[in-house]
């Protein structure tokens, strides 16, 4: 029992309560937290006041709704009043906030109990999973792979059933990557979803919170937790959430999947290749249409994140820029060279950035979503930062960030879904669809997960 | 006669004809043209077959509305299909545009008759009236004064009646400014309001397009005319427009004016103070409640707003840069220095703008409009670089923008309305209002301007 569908089941049924659920993930976080690191706080003892609090509630007659009760972390760079929020970095090693970040606060309010904060790359904006402050996390699927960042410690702890889900953050995958590499669901929501106060941002224009879990169904509580308006974030959107939670063992009649004939396909491991195409003709043989689509050149609205970023990046950590040593060099370096974008540049990335969103939204006029490999590469190994594809090297940040980060720099929304294993390692396939099309994705992913037999399997000997 | 409203009467009583106005602003136009050079270009022969239609449309029962059979001109900037469209530069000496403006479509729609496009600043963004491709254009309240700028040409046709109603833009105070030195009415609506699909971009974040006019009402049915949603400019509000008209000889009760006691009394010419002060006392006769306000760090919010004008300008016009031969001293070297602006810090300036926006939308709480002069200062003479204030010399373009640029920053609407005369210049209160409130703006400035006997004085001779 490792979803918070069935836990939550188990709950209302009287089989299980929060503190037994509490007590479960508390014994595998200190079971595995030497072998993969995944957390750098652990709160035991409020987690089970908390959970105590919760099984009280529900004996009374007080129920939160499907996550009340439920086990989870949150990625360390989410602010928890009285608990530390490092953001993997030094700089923040002894930050204890006065407030929750908006994510909290609707988590708490829907009944979850918090186990603790997930590792993570520092500053979300490290170049891998060794933290220099922190310590490597390791992947749950082999320990000699990365987990993918910088939400690493939230896929590994949902991947090896440490947590019922991990909250993440993505401003060029980071949600996604993770998901991808340690075998989870990720959902980046729509930008201006779910609110994004109370949580250190690193890019204005492309951070993006979002839940790893593992199931699609799991997803959409989550999201219908989590969205909605929030006037102390002025990028929160005002539209009203939809309603996310997908049917069970549903059809796909009558949706049309694009399947890219350019960019999503190249260079890509061929186990990934086939893995996908195998999603899609799971998609294809519950109903849905498959159609070829041409995407515009994303090669060319990468480079325009990287302005994007580099600019972006160095703005929000100026004011802690003065101390050096207390940076790691990998996150020093991409903040030096920040500096040097000019404003003209980033000015008329921005523009091109629109230019970009108005021919990819062209897309969803024969498509409803897209389908892509999530990465085209298998998590590297630990260390190695160049990953072979089409017997060529490719720098192992840039090729596993490929497919991804543009979507944030469109704003879109988008599901990673494990699809199979290569090597023993998790694949996956990204679902991306239009602006607040959430409830499509959910929609279209759990019919996958659904009819190849529920939730996503576990790592062996796990 | 020379407001629309009426000639707008007189053309529905048979008192004249739409072909009877186009020639008189045309005659006076060819005699005021080597006086004031207030013009690019006049299209004489289209707008005498443009009117001529509109009577016949007249005659044949067809009426556009309030705006029907009414010459008007466009500064230079606004493309129009067929007739060159300079932007007051040499690099657009010839461009001939294939298409019109939103702001042309519109008026064309509402029936006006283009007379021609007017004199401006080169590029919008030159330092003085003295275009150095088109020559100096001349205040017609004395010649040897600016007119104010960017948007002089139509600020001199207005005044001077050779045009009913002239279109500007506004990136920094270049409706207003042109507006009170010249004594007309100028309307900056809120950022959004009116689409910028087609004209010339200086500063993307920062141009507003808006009428200069002989009084209220008259902007008040232009604004009518122009608002609403143009998904042709992606930064087009899709807010409905309001209703814009406000009653004639209307009374203010229970409306709430501020009057800043920080800043926008600071190092003023006494004259312009004192008729500031009198258009309060007569809001005050008409009912409305006079409130003390601070208003937040203007000073700093300038400082923001130069960095931001800066750098976009010169991503704005990047692709003519190298062309460096075909532009003026002046607004090449206000380019150059936008190439050294850092993108991390103009992100700062645009999350610093949208503190100063929430800082500033506040004061709203208390007060339903602030009541500032447009400028410190009367309009200097031509070629004077500096202006006297509070016995100290000021950089004649710091002070003539020191009360406007910030309201572009916030995206706030305000309307320039004349105020009196001092030494034989006119002078001019600044209304500002809450974002998308123009028709608040628009009451208060008519009922004043009723209750001093209606639309504003001409200058002396003319």
């Amino acid at each position: 029992m490792n979803t918070i569908r069935e836990a939550g089941e188990a709950l209302r049924g009287n089989k299980t309560t929060s503190v037994a659920l509490t007590r479960q993930c508390l014994d595998r976080i200190h079971l595995l937290q030497p072998r993969f690191n995944a957390f750098i706080t652990v709160v035991s003892e409020a987690a089970l006041a908390q959970a105590a609090r919760r099984d009280a509630e529900l004996a009374a007659g007080t129920d939160r709704g499907p996550l009340h009760g439920i086990p989870i972390a949150l990625k360390d760079v989410f602010e928890t009043k009285g608990i530390r929020t490092t953001c993997g970095s030094r700089l923040f090693e002894n930050y204890v906030p006065r407030r929750d970040a908006a994510v909290a606060e609707r988590l708490e309010a829907a009944g979850c109990v918090l186990l603790g904060k997930t590792g993570m790359h520092e500053l979300a904006y490290g170049v891998t999973s060794t933290n220099p402050h922190f310590g490597t996390i390791r992947n749950p699927w082999n320990p000699g792979h990365v987990p993918g960042g910088s939400s690493g410690g939230s896929g590994a702890a949902v991947s090896a059933s440490m947590a019922f889900m991990a909250m993440g953050t993505d401003t060029g995958g980071s949600i996604r990557i993770p998901a991808a590499f340690c075998g989870t669901v990720g959902l980046k929501p729509t930008y201006g979803r779910v609110s994004r106060y109370g949580v250190l941002p690193l890019d204005f224009s492309l951070d993006h919170m979002g839940p790893l879990t593992r199931c699609v169904h799991d997803a959409a509580l989550v999201l219908q937790a989590l969205a909605g308006h929030d006037p102390r974030d002025h990028t929160s959107s005002p539209l009203p959430p939809g309603q996310y939670s997908p049917p069970t063992g549903g059809r796909l009649t009558g949706l049309r999947i694009g399947i890219p004939e350019n960019f999503y396909f190249e260079r890509v491991e061929p186990g990934i290749v086939s893995a996908v195409r195998q999603t899609a003709s799971v998609a294809e043989r519950l109903g849905a249409k498959l159609v070829s689509v041409q995407v515009p050149d994303i090669a060319g609205l990468n480079a325009i994140g990287r302005i994007i970023l580099f600019a972006e990046a160095t703005a929000a950590m100026e004011p802690f820029l003065h101390r050096r040593d207390e940076i790691g060099p990998d996150v020093l370096s991409l903040l030096d060279q920040g500096r040097y974008v000019l404003a003209a540049d980033y000015v008329q990335a921005q523009r091109l950035r629109r230019v970009f969103q108005l021919e990819y939204n062209r897309i969803f006029d024969s498509a409803d979503v897209l389908l892509t490999p999530t990465t085209p590469n298998l998590a590297p190994r630990i260390g190695e930062t160049s990953v072979l594809l089409d017997g060529q090297p490719e720098d192992a940040r840039l090729a596993s960030t490929r497919f991804v980060r543009a979507i944030n720099i469109l704003g879109l929304p988008a599901l990673a879904l494990p699809c199979g294993l290569v090597d023993g390692l998790p694949v996956s396939a990204q679902l991306i669809g239009k602006a607040f099309d959430e409830a499509t994705l959910l929609r279209i992913g759990a019919a996958i997960e659904d009819a190849a037999g529920g939730p996503n399997p576990t790592p062996p000997g796990l």
